[in-house]
């Protein structure tokens, strides 16, 4: 990768301003002409299997020389099974709906003039993310189908992959009559590179990193280019005294072990201590059973030996492994004080039966989702039914939750007159 | 203001701190509770007139011993009318509806999940404003009334204005039960406390400045907390070939000269090179009858000897004064260039009687807000019929255009469910 290892300012912005350019196409194309785009792209990684596989082959080998988990491995690996899926991926979005156009609001004001708020694309999205290459194609297909230019930056560790990948996708695209800079790779594989992207205001309208929280905490410290912060879950559930004890061991093991590696993956349990006597016992031993670890208060640390004591870096943790965080709180203001204070604002959950605080829970607790009832991995874009997700967003600014298609718009105001004036 | 001078970052996290605590407690106040607060400080305003005034004055007389321009000491100036005029202004906000707990979308998944993407509060919203006192009650009132707690940080130069303002506001709230550091000043007066508040991330959710290019320009620049940009309008208007010439006139000279020191105003003209000869000698004539100075391009110099010939500099220039750019282009398309390559992406707008004209121009330009047949003057809140507006975002994440209540919102996603998991 030596010729990727000066790249300098200039290089980037280059690129960023040829995505511009891009950009400003790309925006007013019809339903139809993003469509047949992302369907020709589909078409083209399916005939370039082959080359995919091979750049990414030469990815897998360096990465076992590095030594690189084999988590990370199976998460950069690409075979034909997955290569299908992801340009099956690009079918399933050119069949949502097209954001661009909405009518947001639009009304007509008493001197005449008709207003319109619609939807827009953003223009220049910029992606940066870890070693995952089918976000590559992702990322492309909801940025191109939400009439916006894409800037991927992926980890140094997919490289060859992702070089493929974008070829492809942008050629294909451009054969359907799009600009070939709708799609780019940002050059560079180290953080310089990434640091000049994070700069290039004016240029790029929003980044979105998706990844660990290393990654994120430094797109946020180094960014003058708008951020959209994904991805980080320090997620609670917390049963309440009214709980349906079966119900909320079903929805404590679900959020935990389903797939722990997750986001939405429940790192936390509060128990009301009105049910301790009852649920401890009975909650520390289903998860234990499935191999989970417990880091307990001291009430959890009595019920059994295996307990391990918690300590304020539980409370803060996003494991991503099978270790769950659990403490008994007093009354559900007490569980609302604790995610307040250590939750990273993605989901949290209440079993209750008891609506009056079901209610105050849900208007107290400060997340992007919140369930009742319901495990705490159904904060995701397919399960909310948005059809295509190119992160989950912890902020509050714009976009909040699984973020979908209208996530990747922005509106303009549109007024049509007869000549009036103030 | 010694006792101002040595604000520390500890002293600026600490009132954003108070400020974070707050909201917690105003973010589930009903629309009952907020608007009985809004209607006291409105009254408790009217019955501080007499401080409010002298503090004032202490101000006034200050920025006229330092010098300041007529127009300044104009905005910074309160008297019984203007202070009546602000507390009306919080009865206004009071008769608003409350944009909390609105559900933007909400529907029921497959799997028996109601999912509801509900509004809320920001949190903690900052303001940096230049010196009119009348945005510390704006700002507060529109705040408040969704949900937040406001930071206001308003110019050195109407610091005991403020200082007065805001112990009445806050005192006014406290006794209807709002916590009373729900609106807060910040300390200080020079920029270093701005900068302390720009990087309170993780205390404040959103920094909007409100004033001249230089503050927008230094918060966006310094900001690791999300920034709304505000209020830079480098505004055209393009008087197509099919343009009512009648209609270009009027229009063009309302966008121009109805208050040339708004961000709305008219900073260029452009106009199709058909309509030319016909055009350019009344508009120019119309112009200069007005007072106006016109930088104009060789088209425009030929008219008359009292055009100024434009350059670079003219095309990038934000006036606000009786000054006008103007350079006739050979079609729509270059006319949607010059704006691309120059407009700050406030507002625009198209005279034409040509329906494929308007919809390219619309589809194509890239600003807040397109107008159609309308001044470029009705860019703003309360012509858009919000009834409040606490600036006009030019930035396309989060909120862009006039924003009213609901721009001081986020969503959140309220799942329920009967024990689903995946």
């Amino acid at each position: 990768m030596s010729e990727t290892d000066a790249v300098t300012e200039a290089d980037v912005r280059a690129v960023a301003a040829r995505a511009r350019a891009a950009a400003a196409e790309v925006a007013p194309l019809s339903r139809a002409a993003k469509d047949r785009a992302l369907l020709a792209m589909a078409d083209a990684l399916d005939g370039a299997t082959a080359d995919i596989w091979a750049a990414n082959a030469t990815d897998v080998s360096r990465a076992r020389a590095q030594g690189l988990s084999e988590q990370l491995i199976d998460r950069l690996s690409l075979d034909a099974g997955r290569i299908a899926a992801i340009a099956d991926g690009l079918r399933d979005i050119a069949a949502l709906p097209d954001p661009v156009g909405e009518v947001v609001r639009g009304y007509t004001q008493p001197n005449g003039l008709e207003i319109k708020q619609i939807r827009v694309p953003l223009g220049v999205v910029a992606m940066v993310y870890e070693a995952r290459p089918n976000v590559t194609v992702d990322a492309a297909g909801i940025a191109l189908k939400s009439g916006n230019a894409v800037l991927l930056r992926g980890s140094a560790s997919a490289y060859e992959s992702n070089s493929v990948l974008v070829r492809v996708l942008s050629e294909a695209a451009a054969k359907t009559g799009l600009p070939a800079d709708a799609v780019q790779l940002v050059p560079g594989v180290d953080r310089s590179s990434v640091g000049h992207l994070l700069r290039a205001r004016g240029l790029v309208d929003v980044i979105i990193p998706r990844g660990g929280a290393g990654l994120i905490s430094y797109v946020v410290d180094n960014a003058t280019v708008p951020v959209i912060e994904t991805g980080i879950g320090n997620v609670h559930v917390y049963v309440d005294a009214a709980a349906d004890l079966d119900m909320a061991e079903r929805i404590v093991v679900n959020s935990k072990i389903s797939r722990p590696s997750v986001c939405n993956a429940a790192e936390t349990l509060l128990v009301h201590t009105a049910v301790a006597d009852e649920f401890l016992p009975r909650i520390t031993s289903a998860l234990q059973v499935q191999g989970v670890i417990v880091h307990g208060d001291s009430a959890f640390s009595a019920v059994h030996a295996d307990v391990v004591p918690a300590n304020d870096e539980d409370w803060a943790s996003e494991y991503l492994s099978l270790d769950i965080a659990a403490k008994v709180v007093a009354d559900v203001d007490e569980a609302i004080a604790h995610i307040r204070r250590w939750s990273s604002g993605h989901t949290e959950a209440i079993v209750t039966n008891d609506l009056s605080a079901a209610r105050h829970f849900v208007a107290r607790v400060d997340s992007a989702a919140v369930m009742v009832n319901a495990s705490t991995r159904f904060t995701d874009g397919s399960e909310f039914g948005f059809g295509a997700e190119i992160g989950i967003s912890t902020q509050k600014l714009h976009a909040r939750g699984p973020m979908g298609l209208p996530e990747l718009t922005s509106t303009k105001w549109v007024v049509y007159g007869d000549g009036q004036t103030r």
